[in-house]
């Protein structure tokens, strides 16, 4: 915790230092198709608050990705609200009369077009889009692709950290994602799964078999809740405007529920767009570095020990959700 | 994400309800003299805003313990400010015009007797007041002890979920904390230290040798920094009021520090009190789960391996930030 920007004495470099120096072709353009811009009415000094969410890219929860377009392009998202600020856990948006317990109208009617998915679609088939890194419980490997009858091709390199998962048996990225797997050695391809980390965006749902249409829609604002991973669907992450989201007020209600009483808290939500249909000039535009690079190999091994000036023991692992993949504007 | 108190499925118990049945004689007392009790000036709609603070219990951090019930005896928090809030990182309080960069006048001398710690003091000789139950990265184990030339008996217990940790050898919890520790059979009683999970409260500091007094604090409100364990000193953790910390506005200058012009968004620190200095009437009592007990190992294995209706597929582990040691009002 320094606390000013004192010189700083000299030291391995730090983790940003790394992406600062990744090359440009490294960065990975996020296509306007994949960003919703979430507009919150302005705060209390009348300062503008927009939120930039990236969709979750293939083959993860794209049946509840497609329902999202289809709320963001009919309208059905305009004047929605923040209903829910639950401490260390999730902000939730949606129909505020929609099985709310402090509902007091009534809901607003789904669009057409909507698919219902199946609980087997919290994980899908991962494919050779993943990292080319991997780190399994107790080593990292060098995924080589597939071979003969799609058996998995893994080639050990040094380990330099450990990647412990309490919740996964390995753990990697997919396209910019962390994800959780079963991936292993000489086996076809298994499952993968997105994993709950902070400012992953969520499809809110009823009791089991209900898995959430779209409508309702929430972020981690505390400890990974990784318990809900295989659980929930996942669908994206917050990539901008995360403290509009993470330092509302939290409700007083059962779950974090703003209470009847509290209803003026709940923030309004005045617009979700796919960054697409907006006209140029006003698209956002971000890169992500790639996870299948070896400098984000090299920047997750140095977030592991960490060497810069501050540390003094390095930890010699880190957790997946410590190892943020880092988003920009692009230029 | 159930989205209302609708009539719930029956299914194995949730860890609220193992909590709520656990006896009352592994509910633990915690000594008015291990509390703090800030209180924050008023929110913007006038209501008060107090948060209470469980200090680190022996045999960790004691120095900085002392200190910091220095600094509430003597007044010298009272007029402090909270100055910095890093979105998923830290709220931190202390004196604004302490080597702050948007510092605008001098800074508050600090009072006589405090102690200074070395970094060896980020640890502790871990003692037998650690749960009978440890984490190891592959099985669970009982502790049974100190046998012959200090060495450890452990004897195994049925594996009932993973607790891997990327950042420490074995997570177990002493007194009511998590702690890492290098722990193993065979051998002498190791080093175990507190770990950095959300609402755990630390003491901010400047570059190697410095170690901080406890004039600057700080709480996490995001996921889990763990690569400050062994690296910061942690004091205590916040049991009431963390939404008072966590939901403040985000600072817009380097490291989230509010700026010269966001000055006005420091919320003032009233005051700072040991609860065994106020008059009887006033001290809040709290107690915790033994983590000692039967009945918080069942818990932590229900965390793991969560069965409750809105579970599809248990985890089969858990992150020690996850497993949250159960605090009370006390009656």
């Amino acid at each position: 915790m320094p606390l000013s920007a004192q010189e700083e004495p000299k030291g391995a470099p730090a983790p940003s230092e790394i992406v600062a120096a990744a090359p440009a072709a490294d960065w990975v353009a996020i296509a306007a198709e994949d960003l919703l811009v979430m507009t919150l009415a302005p705060d209390a000094e009348g300062k503008p608050r927009q939120v930039v969410i990236q969709l979750m890219p293939a083959p993860f929860s794209q049946g509840w990705v497609h329902n999202i377009r289809l709320f963001a392009r009919s309208g059905w998202y305009d004047g929605i609200s923040v209903n829910r600020v639950q401490d260390n856990y999730v902000t939730q948006w949606g129909d505020p009369n929609y099985d709310n317990p402090e509902a007091t109208g009534t809901p607003k009617p789904l669009p057409e077009g909507l698919k219902v998915m199946g609980e087997d679609e919290y994980a899908a088939q991962i494919s050779a889009s993943v990292s080319p890194y991997l780190w399994f419980r107790d080593h990292r490997v060098a995924f080589d692709g597939f071979g003969k009858s799609e058996s998995v091709q893994l080639r050990p390199v040094p380990r330099r950290a450990n990647f412990f998962d309490p919740y996964s048996p390995i753990v990697t990225f997919s396209s910019g994602f962390p994800i959780g797997t079963a991936f292993s050695p000489n086996r076809p391809p298994e499952l993968g799964w997105p994993v709950h980390c902070y400012g992953m965006v969520g499809v809110g749902r009823n009791y089991s078999p209900d898995t959430g249409s779209g409508a309702e829609l929430y972020t981690v604002i505390g400890h990974a809740p990784r318990h809900l991973d295989r659980n929930i669907a996942l669908v994206g992450r917050v990539i901008e405007g995360m403290q509009h989201l993470s330092s509302l007020p939290r409700g007083s209600g059962a779950l974090g529920f703003y209470t009847a009483e509290e209803a003026a808290k709940r923030t309004p939500i005045l617009s979700v767009r796919v960054a697409s249909d907006l006209a140029p000039s006003e698209q956002p535009a971000f890169e992500y570095l790639s996870t299948e690079s070896d400098v984000f190999a090299t920047y997750a091994d140095a977030v592991a020990n960490r060497r810069d000036p501050f540390f003094i023991t390095p930890a010699g692992g880190a957790d997946i959700c410590n190892i943020r993949v880092p988003v920009r504007r692009a230029e």
